[in-house]
């Protein structure tokens, strides 16, 4: 089983505090990790947590405001300086091609491996092996993306009475069948995977919000996944100011989160006025109880679901 | 007395480690704080240090490697979210108005503060109120600048047994004298400062390397410096690799520090590779006790000469 988990390197809004950093979250599916924003000194967090940014394959860029994407120079050079060859891909909403092309120009620096930009737009479903990437263009004043990464359906349960039932013996040929693969007995009989096995179960989802107001579309974009990561820049006490500068406040994100029926619920974003962040956890569990504000550096498995 | 400390923000070289941030150092004198180099990470340095970073008035750059200016976007753009009015004046070797106007192009970001680029040449001196800035080219493959910071030239030193024997009663014209004023005394007789005070003092020297090889310029640069802030990329035994990425060994800093006949010798930009910079101490105090090789967050006084 591939692992999966989510490493929240920077759970802050706006501008850094001594205790969390601008927006950055790991994603570490197996030995790859796929990087969603990337606030200034995201390069110093990885050094800080457990993770090694030479495994990031793609960073996912939400949108171009300063806090979501200022550590991309950084890292990029710093990944050169420790003599990466590997491709590297930066996605995100109109003007990427742009801003890579801006960064890469800044100082003396000339890239010595290849890096990719790729714009996204609302509605597309970008695909890699295991997994894919879908967009959602959000409500955040300038263009910004959410997006969720979901693994592709695995084969249904394996009916093991079933599959005994009709003579399979326990062994090799239960693992042939549960990896679709039909077998002949010794009988003659063909047993097809179908046969013994549950409906295809559908792979691990996380979501990540971005900076945007709350929308109605966020509930079926984020509908039953296993990790909702949704901004709460403040409080339901500011919900005017929230709305005027285009963010969600931690009651709101929690009704996103209970609609959708999402497994669990992790606010970030967190405006620097909150030297504690209690209030808005308590806010959200009224509403959703499995709501965590994470701290920098802590880390979250998504397990299977059985 | 006008307080001047030295505030090491970020001492290390090329990339982030856990300990040290990369390059930034900030002379903070009265209420203003004057920066030198600004790498990534320098806002949220400021914010864990006791300084405020909207007291920074000046940004002095070196070069134009991501390890001494990726900072500068993040630090402008939050100084705006908190309100900055004031201009901002940022100075750096030639390529700095093409950097600046990169920096204030990315993402959506407007100024709405001024902010000034200054191009700075070998030799240049720039003249503040109290104290000046000289520039002087230094050899690191790219255009690099290092700086000094110097105080006008104090009043000199008051004879207090001189005035006395005189006839200067001890009180307010004590004072007036000290601030250069001629005084008349009662029996008619005019004193001039000049009869009761020493020749004129230097005020206090500052100097920063940037990053460079050892140059013997920088010996007559730094001359008499209360602190010679000198890069000390390497120890002794990558001599040949420090100079070929044009830094500078613990032991040559020291070389320069000792024929520079300056007071302390601080080494920064310290590689990744030393996790215990001690070595680089221990090396440089054989030739120049008086060295510090400074953590990040250490602050120093510099205290009038007598």
């Amino acid at each position: 089983m591939t692992q999966l988990k989510i490493i929240f390197l920077g759970t802050g809004g706006s501008w850094p505090t001594v205790k969390r950093n601008v927006s950055s979250i790991a994603i570490k599916r197996g030995g790859e990790i796929i990087l969603f924003d990337c606030g200034e000194g995201t390069q110093r967090q990885f050094q800080k947590s457990n993770l090694s940014y030479m495994q990031i394959k793609k960073i996912f860029i939400t949108h171009y405001h300063g806090d979501h994407f200022l550590g991309l120079p950084g890292l990029i050079q710093t990944m050169q300086l420790n003599d990466r060859k590997e491709p590297l891909h930066i996605y995100g909403p109109k003007g990427i091609d742009s801003l890579i092309n801006s960064i890469l120009n800044l100082g003396y620096f000339k890239p010595s491996y290849p890096i990719y930009a790729h714009e996204v737009k609302d509605a597309d479903l970008i695909q890699f092996d295991e997994y894919h990437v879908k967009a959602a263009s959000v409500d955040h004043g300038v263009p910004a993306i959410a997006y969720y990464l979901e693994e592709e359906m695995r084969p249904g349960r394996f009916n093991k009475p079933k599959a005994l039932e009709l003579g399979v013996p326990e062994g090799p040929l239960f693992s042939r069948l549960q990896k679709g693969i039909s077998i002949t007995l010794k009988a003659g009989r063909v047993i097809t995977p179908d046969m013994v096995l549950g409906p295809p179960r559908r792979g691990r989802k996380i979501v990540i919000s971005g900076d945007t107001r709350p929308i109605d579309k966020m509930v079926s974009f984020a509908r039953y996944a296993d990790a909702l990561i949704h901004e709460a820049t403040f409080a339901s006490d500011l919900k005017d100011i929230s709305f005027e500068y285009g963010h969600t406040t931690a009651e709101e994100a929690a009704e996103i989160a209970k609609k959708a029926e999402v497994d669990r619920l992790f606010l970030v974003h967190i405006s620097p006025r909150y030297i504690d962040s209690k209030v808005l956890e308590r806010e959200a569990r009224q509403i959703f109880p499995n709501t965590i504000v994470p701290k920098d550096f802590q880390e979250v498995d998504i397990p299977l679901k059985r």
